[in-house]
């Protein structure tokens, strides 16, 4: 016969500039896995836990502006996957994920992997098919690589019975074309003009693909214009930043300090930004940030042409001739005594070096970073979505792996690196240009003022322990060095200064443990 | 007020039984947490991994004979749990999960973590309900253990709103009846019988609580009565075998190899057991694994009262005068020469206590151990039976806490521990008894049959380094001594038995990483 349904598929990826796989597969792929040796131009980068896969996808397509596709392991593989889906999902980052499934005639006989998987997958993902044929399998590839390409990206998981991978591959499929944002309506522009032009104090809230640094330019002219201010959400897929940029700062976790932010806007206008919303419920608090009496005008949605409405409002307020407001090559200084959070932090923004790629899931250490860096080199700042911990290693494989020409610095809490820890491996075997901090205060520390701030004040041993990450002590120099990244601890902030430099003189994974 | 949801929930969790809970909470999860102060009883086990926190309450249940509780976190936590989740299932294990939600009021706003939580349970649970009520989450707690313990086990997952948890608890609910198991039928029996009369070759294929001593001695009885043969189903929750009780052997994993142990029946009486099926499709191999000629008859399934149902058929047989065949307590020999799989079996069959608890993951490695054991000391051995890989470490964390008293041993393939190694750090946080075996073929082992099965017969570089776990290679002692387990490589036959030996000597955790 010709081609396999697999090798179809391969070719169909590869046809839509879907050129990297992160794969975790088993025996039902083992045909995909096979098709791989027969077709030239897929990179694919082993995952040890399909949480690192998707991750990494996650981090790849924030940095590439396209997705990358996942291989994955029947039910439980795509369930393993899923957290770090979510938080893809919230960035609306594209991802393509291929699931294997049993051969259509064996899911009857319900042997021991078999599961619902497309129930596994909708939870997660804006598109889900599972493949009927082999014959049409190129299409459906297609199909997938139409939906996760969905501006500015969705979830697309194609499950893949055997048979549609062993039998006879169909054709390959052409680039699927993709249809341009919707434009926001002159009406949508109008009511933000008006909001601007009321001399009232107002917002200008932004997310999404509104956080690069073009975009960021002409909501600095608007601003500069109109006398609005300027934030970005609390959780960013990626935002252009640092020294010739504009400095934005972003609406705070904690529900008072985020409060406090909002309470004086009358106006916001809200640009690939969403009404802003508590993270969590709290006893006795608003679910919603914003004042009650604060008008709130969606002008684009992350799905909508943010450039383009930017630009109309560039105009429409004459912002054209104004200046935007660019951060200046500032950088701290690298400071002396002891390790805090601040000193972390102003080392960091001391020495990182121009064009950095940031991964940020540093959590409670890690709120003095993004201050601290405002003027340090450019860089992109790329974040925790969509609150599920365990996406920091991986999305730090994926940076990599789309900008093999830039440094990339991970700055990971421990508790939520020990969730997809197996990273590192990766990170190793691909000889990744990244640099981790892991900032092992070792504990759940945001949960401790979690129970505090749902009222258990004075917690007790059981509940202070399931918030402790000592007895044992985790060792992440061991951790790493484990996996075959070369990784050193420190205890002082000269220590920390050194290992930084000795991990940003390679090009390599390093790991600096920062006892804290 | 008095006590809250979240104690009430306690509180009846601790009515029904329901008295270890393995938990990774988080912020929804910190009034459950808190409550755990004000109530005494509850055993609380950290995981650092939710997928370690299913696994061990998979392998509680199967030591316990009851549920533990898990605590998780929102949908992503979930998610991150149902890999576990799944084998448990299949190993028809109870379980009752507690999965923090959103307040109840705050779903709407659609907070980064939000997500169909009730979507993501479904394909993993035969329960799933949803709080509406701190005034009533006694009673779900109270349907949600009754769920569980619907014999021989459930999967029961309550999701918890945060407020649900804040607000003012209704009454505690007590432990709900257990209904007996149904008795199978008299028809049953009877075409039972007669199978067994008919003077054709015979197979009885036991499986779930058919493998306990007590039941394998009725089912040895019934055999040597009738001269039927006996067989296990290929992935058990838990067999009692080694020394003084019947050895019986599994249907073999590979298609070939279980048609070949087959192909001689022409009958097939199963109790506990299903009809056996191929655990993946294979082009051009079937996927039922019993000739298509041979009669099957299903005297029992896994929820039915196989004791009673045994009992019977002794009787109608006239069994009840047959002494069963125990396995004399003959272990084999210390071996002498290299590592080989061969051997590594015979070293534990010849040094393995007296009532230990085998957790076996150890894939292809491991297909020799279980010969090599059956007459060995009197052991449990407890298999993975989903195929989700990742129980392992997880399920020995389970099956310690549920008998402190016992020696755990995992056997435990490389690539399948690097799933949920964070198991390893609840081992020595809990001071568990567990000796751990690192099988290091440092590879997907398994997949390089799949490959091959699959007609890739010369596979190229790209799909061998999909399977390779080389490049780097994984440091076991160094990734357990990182997380406080103490360690030893072993390269060597005499390494391997004095390392065995000293794990042997310890009651805490130890891990072996054998060379292979």
């Amino acid at each position: 016969m010709g081609m396999n349904g697999a090798e179809t598929l391969v070719r169909t990826l590869l046809a839509g500039e879907v050129e990297v796989c992160f794969a975790n597969p088993g025996t039902s792929e083992m045909h995909f896995v096979a098709a791989l040796d027969r077709v030239d131009g897929m990179r694919c980068v082993l995952c040890l836990f399909e949480g690192v896969a998707t991750g990494a996808a996650d981090g790849y397509a924030r940095m590439a502006d396209k997705p990358a596709a996942t291989l994955l392991h029947l039910g439980p593989g795509l369930a393993n996957a899923s957290a770090n889906i979510h938080n893809a999902k919230r960035a609306r980052s594209a991802m393509v994920n291929i699931v294997g499934e049993h051969a259509t005639y064996h899911i009857k006989h319900d042997a021991p992997l078999t599961s619902d998987i497309e129930g596994v997958a909708r939870p997660f993902s804006h598109w889900v098919h599972t493949g009927e044929s082999s014959r049409t399998i190129g299409e459906d590839g297609a199909r997938a690589i139409a939906a996760a390409r969905k501006l500015p990206g969705q979830i697309a998981t194609l499950i893949l019975p055997a048979d549609t991978a062993w039998l006879e591959g169909g054709p390959v499929a052409a680039r699927p074309a993709t249809p341009p944002p919707p434009a926001v309506s002159d009406e949508q522009i109008a009511a933000a003009v008006e909001l601007l032009n009321a001399g009232e104090p107002t917002l200008i809230l932004l997310g999404g693909r509104a956080l690069r640094a073009t975009e960021l330019e002409k909501a600095s002219r608007i601003a500069n214009r109109t006398g609005a201010s300027l934030l970005a959400e609390g959780s960013n897929a990626r935002m252009e930043r640092g020294a010739g940029r504009v400095a934005i700062g972003r609406v705070p976790y904690p529900v008072d300090a985020a409060l406090k932010t909002l309470q004086s806007y009358r106006n916001i206008i809200l640009i690939g930004a969403r009404a802003p919303v508590a993270f969590f419920a709290s006893p006795g608090k608003p679910g919603l940030l914003a004042p009650e009496d604060c008008l709130m005008h969606q002008l684009a949605g992350k799905e909508d042409d943010i450039a383009g409405a930017l630009d109309r409002l560039v105009k429409a307020v004459d912002a054209g001739a104004t200046a935007p407001t660019l951060a200046p090559l500032a950088p701290p200084a690298l400071p002396t005594g002891e390790i805090t959070p601040e000193t972390i932090a102003e080392t960091l923004g001391a020495l990182m070096p121009d064009n950095a790629i940031i991964c940020d899931e540093s959590v409670s250490t890690g709120r003095n970073f993004f201050p601290a860096t405002a003027n340090a080199a450019r860089h992109d700042w790329l974040q925790i979505t969509g609150g599920a911990i365990g996406v920091g290693l991986p999305m730090a494989v994926g940076a990599a792996v789309a900008c093999p020409d830039r440094k990339v610095i991970g700055l990971q809490a421990d508790g939520s690196a020990m969730y997809t820890l197996q990273a590192l491996w990766t990170q190793a075997r691909e000889k990744l240009n990244v640099l981790t901090l892991i900032l092992a205060n070792r504990a759940y520390q945001i949960l401790r003022g979690e129970l505090t701030n749902v009222g258990a004040t004075n917690p007790g041993r059981k509940a202070i322990d399931m918030l402790s990450l000592e007895n044992p002590t985790l060792d992440w120099v061991k951790l790493a060095e484990g996996q075959g990244v070369p990784a050193q601890r420190a205890e002082t902030l000269t220590e920390l200064q050194d290992a930084i430099r000795e991990g940003l003189a390679v090009d390599r994974p390093f790991l600096v443990e920062v006892v804290i």
